[in-house]
C-alpha cells in the first residue's frame, strides 16, 4: 500500500530520498538477495516503454536482435585477456548442476562479449557475412563489492548490449557514434535528462576498448552519473576469438568490433534528475500512467452522475491514445489519492467534483510546477498538446540547471576544493595521463568524466594538476 | 551462410530433420554450453513476435509484468516441501562471488514462484491488495539429464511465468483457465497449430500445484508435446510464504494462486508440425518475413528497370504493413535465393524477371502448399487476404490431419501396441491412478497427456489397463 509522504527531503540527504522515493511509488524493491532489486509492475512499466523506445531506434540502424547464453564457461571468458583482469573480481560462479560438481565451472555473464564473438567466429566467413549487427536484451550479474543502490548499481543488472562487426575501422567508429547518438537522443528526448557526451580517458575505458564513448547526467548535488556507454573494441576481441573473414581480393582479415549498452541505471538517473520532495515526477514520455482522473466521491447519489462524466473524460483521452489511469475505487479517499500520484510522479492529475460536474469544468495539476487551473469539458482535446508542452519545458529546466553546474577550473586549488565539496563539474585543461587522474581521484574523489568529442580551444597550455602539457579539456565530477 | 538443401527427410527421422532446419534455415545454433542454445535474429525474430502476442493477450486480461531476481537463496528455494522435492534435481547452484565462498548458496531460478512470494507476503496485507496479478519474461535455468534439444528442452529456457493471487479459490480457477484458453487460442490463431487441452493426471502434475492443466499439440510421428501450462496451487504456496490477507469481515486469510507458463518450446512444436523436406514452413502471423521480392538479376542494363519494378511491389505491401524483404542483393544468385527462402519457410515468394516486366505481372509461390501463380501488378493489393487465407489453411490442414491421429482403444492389447509402436494417440477409459500410469509408462513407453476439462461419457466402465473402475477419459501418448 502507497501514499505514504516522504520523511527525507531530495536536498538533505539524496540518496536516502532516491531509495525513499522508488520504494513508497512502488515502483522497485528490495529482495532477499543483496544486490538483486524487484522490478513492481510500476518501475517495470517504465523499463518496458524505454526498452520498446529504445529497441525502436536501434533497429532502425539495422540491428537485428538475437540471444545468448545466461552461462559463460571459464576458458571462453579468460580469452581476452584485459577483458578478463576487468571483470575476473566480479563473476559469480555456478560450480554445482543438479548434485554435479561441474568439470568446468561457468560464469553467469558479466557481458557477453565473449560467448558472443564465439558465435560471430563460427558465422562471419565472407566480406558478405559483414556487417554483423546484434543487440540482446538480458540481465548481467557482477559481484559488485561497492555499496549497491536500486537501479543505479546492483549485483543483477537489467539493459541492453549491442555487439557490432564491421570489415573496417571507419564502419565501426560511425556505428558507435551512431550508438552514443541514440543514448543521448534516448535520455533528452524521452526522458527529459540532458546530458553531456565524450570519451573516457584511459583508466576509464571499458576492459578490452580501444575507445570507450560515454553519456553522462549531472545530478542536483553535483555530481555525475553515467548513463550509457559505447566501444571501439577494435581487432582485441576479433584477434583474441578469430573473428575473420575473406574479403574480395579473396585475403584473410579480422573484423572491428563495437559494443554499446544502456542499462536501468538510465531510469535511475531520470528518477534523480527529476524527482521532488513530494515523490517521482515523471517526464510524459516515459511516464506508465500520462493522466490520472480522480472524481471526489462522497457516497451519495450524485457519485452516479460524477463516475459518468469522468468517464466522458476518459473517453477524451483514449481518443487521445493518452495513457491514462480513472481511479474510481471508492475503497480509497480522494486525498490519499492525491498523494499516492504525487508520489508516482503522474504528470498531470484531473479532478472532479460536485463544483466541477455543476459547471462542466476538470481542475487540471500539473505535476512537475505544481501549476493549477480550472479547463473547460471542451478544453481536454488539447491534453495531449499540454503534455507535450510538459516534456519540452521540463528538459529545458533541467538544461538551464546544468548549465549552472558546470564550472571552468582555472586554478589547481579552485579545482580541489570544488571537486572535494561537490560544488561544481569542473572543466579544465588536462594531460590525461593514467598517473595524474589517480592523483585526482586519491585527493579529490572524483574523477574525469568525459572528453569532448569535438577539438576545442585548450582552457589552458598546462595540465590543471599535474601542470604538465595539457592534450585536451576534460570533465570532471564525483560520480554515483 | 545458408541455402544448403536438407539432407535429412522429416518423415524419415523427425529430430535429426528438426535440428537440420533449425540450424540451416539460421534460426538457432548451440552454443559452447551444452542445453544453452543461441537464438540468431531469424529465430528470435519469432520469438519476439510470439512474446509480444502473447504480451497483449495476457495484459488483457488484467495481468501486469514485473521481474524478480535471477538468484534465489537455498533457504527460499525449500519453503515449499513437494515443490523442491520436484525442482532440486534439476537446480544449478552458484557458490561462488569473486574470489569469495557465499556463506548460503544460490539457485538459478528454475521457476519463480519462491521468489515472488516472498514479496507477494510482504504486498498482500488486506483485500484491497487482490487480486494481485503479475507476469514476467525471463529465462529460467533446469540441468536437465536427459538430452536437451533446440527449443523442446534446453538447460536454459526463454519463456513467460504469470503468478496470480486471489481471495478465493473459484477466482483463481476462473484465471488459470482464463490463461489456458490464452495459450490455445495463441498455438491455434497466431501458429496454426490445433491444440488438445485438458487438465493432466496427478503423475504428471506441476510440483506444489492441486491442479494443472495442459496444451497438447500432436506430431506428425503420433507423439504429442506440451506446449504451455496452467496451475493451480490452492493454498499450498500461500501456506508455506504466509501470503495472508484481512478480509472485509477484518480476518486473516490465506490467498489462493496461480501460476502459468508458456516456453520457447511452443515455436519448437510450431516448426515440427508445419515443416517439410525443403525446411521450415512459417505460418504468415508468426513469418519474420511474410513476403519475399527476388528480382532475377542478369547484370545487364534491364536489371535497373527490374529493381524499379520490385521497389513499386515493395511501396505496395508496406502500405498493407506486411512484414516484407525486398532482396535485391548481387552477391547472391537467384536460385540460391530460392532455396534461402524455403529453408527459412518464408510463406509467399514474388519473383520478377523480365518475362514478368514485360507482361507487368509477378509470379507468386505459396510456400505451404507449393502453390504458383501469376498476378497482375494490381494484385499485391490483394497479398494480405492471400496470407491471412493461408493462416487459415494451414490451421485447418493440420486439424483435419490431427483428428486422423487420435483412436479411440477399446481393447488392452491394442491400446499398448498402438502406444508402443506410436501408431496413435490413444483416447481410452481410465482410472487415474499414480501406479497404474507408472505401469503404462514402464511398458509403452507413453504417459496420459490429458483428462479433458468437460465431463463426457465414459469409453468404458472399466481402465483400459488395470481393468478397475474407470473415473475419466483420459488420451495417452508418448512426448517430446
Amino acid at each position: 500500500m502507497c501514499a505514504e509522504k516522504l520523511k527525507e527531503k531530495k536536498g538533505n540527504n539524496l540518496i536516502e530520498w532516491y531509495n525513499e522515493v522508488l520504494l513508497k511509488s512502488e515502483a522497485m524493491d528490495f529482495s532477499d538477495v543483496k544486490g538483486f532489486p524487484v522490478y513492481r509492475p510500476y518501475g517495470y512499466a517504465m523499463w518496458e516503454i524505454l526498452e520498446s523506445e529504445l529497441d525502436n531506434r536501434i533497429k532502425k540502424i539495422g540491428v537485428k536482435n538475437a540471444y545468448f547464453p545466461l552461462l559463460i564457461p571459464e576458458k571462453t571468458l579468460m580469452k581476452e585477456k584485459k577483458h578478463i583482469a576487468g571483470f575476473s573480481p566480479e563473476v559469480a560462479w555456478v560450480t554445482l548442476g543438479g548434485k554435479t560438481d561441474l568439470d568446468e565451472r561457468l560464469a553467469i555473464r558479466p557481458t557477453s562479449e565473449t560467448i558472443m564473438y564465439e558465435s560471430y567466429a563460427k558465422w562471419i566467413k565472407s566480406y558478405r557475412d559483414l556487417p554483423l549487427m546484434l543487440n540482446q536484451w538480458n540481465t548481467v550479474v557482477r559481484w559488485e563489492t561497492k555499496e549497491t543502490r536500486l537501479l543505479l548499481r546492483g549485483k543483477e543488472v537489467m539493459w541492453q548490449e549491442g555487439h557490432c562487426a564491421f570489415a573496417t575501422e571507419k564502419e565501426a567508429e560511425i556505428n558507435a557514434l551512431a550508438a552514443l547518438n541514440i543514448y543521448k537522443e534516448t535520455m533528452e528526448n524521452l526522458m527529459a535528462v540532458p546530458v553531456l557526451v565524450g570519451r573516457k580517458s584511459e583508466s576509464e575505458k571499458f576492459a578490452g576498448a580501444t575507445k570507450t564513448y560515454t553519456v553522462e547526467s549531472i545530478l542536483s548535488n553535483n555530481f555525475t552519473s553515467q548513463s550509457a556507454t559505447s566501444h571501439e573494441l577494435g581487432q582485441n576481441f576479433s584477434k583474441a576469438f578469430d573473428v575473420k573473414f575473406l574479403d574480395e581480393n579473396n585475403e584473410w582479415r579480422y573484423v572491428y568490433q563495437t559494443s554499446w549498452g544502456m542499462a536501468m541505471r538510465a531510469l535511475g538517473v531520470m528518477v534523480l534528475v527529476h524527482g521532488d520532495d513530494k515523490g517521482l515526477v515523471l517526464p510524459p514520455k516515459i511516464a506508465p500512467i500520462q493522466v490520472v482522473i480522480i472524481p471526489i466521491l462522497n457516497g451519495k447519489e450524485s457519485d452516479a452522475k460524477l463516475l459518468e462524466y469522468t468517464k466522458s473524460i476518459a473517453e477524451k483521452l483514449k481518443e487521445q491514445s493518452i495513457r491514462f489511469l480513472l481511479d474510481d475505487r471508492n475503497t480509497y479517499s480522494a486525498g490519499w489519492k492525491f498523494n499516492e500520484y504525487d508520489l508516482k510522479g503522474v504528470p498531470i492529475k484531473l479532478e472532479v467534483g460536485e463544483r466541477e460536474l455543476a459547471s462542466n469544468t476538470i481542475s487540471l495539476k500539473i505535476r512537475f510546477n505544481g501549476e493549477k487551473k480550472a479547463i473547460s469539458f471542451s478544453d481536454t482535446n488539447k491534453l495531449g498538446e499540454i503534455l507535450n508542452g510538459i516534456q519540452r519545458e521540463m528538459l529545458e529546466e533541467k538544461k538551464t540547471e546544468n548549465g549552472k553546474r558546470i564550472k571552468t577550473a582555472k586554478a589547481k586549488e579552485e579545482f580541489i576544493n570544488d571537486l572535494k565539496t561537490a560544488k561544481a563539474i569542473m572543466k579544465a585543461a588536462w594531460c590525461g595521463k593514467e598517473d595524474c587522474e589517480a592523483r585526482i581521484k586519491e585527493i579529490t574523489g572524483a574523477v574525469s568524466r568525459l572528453i569532448p568529442l569535438e577539438k576545442e580551444e585548450l582552457i589552458d597550455k598546462k595540465c590543471i594538476f599535474c601542470g604538465e602539457k595539457a592534450t585536451f579539456n576534460a570533465y570532471f565530477a564525483k560520480s554515483y
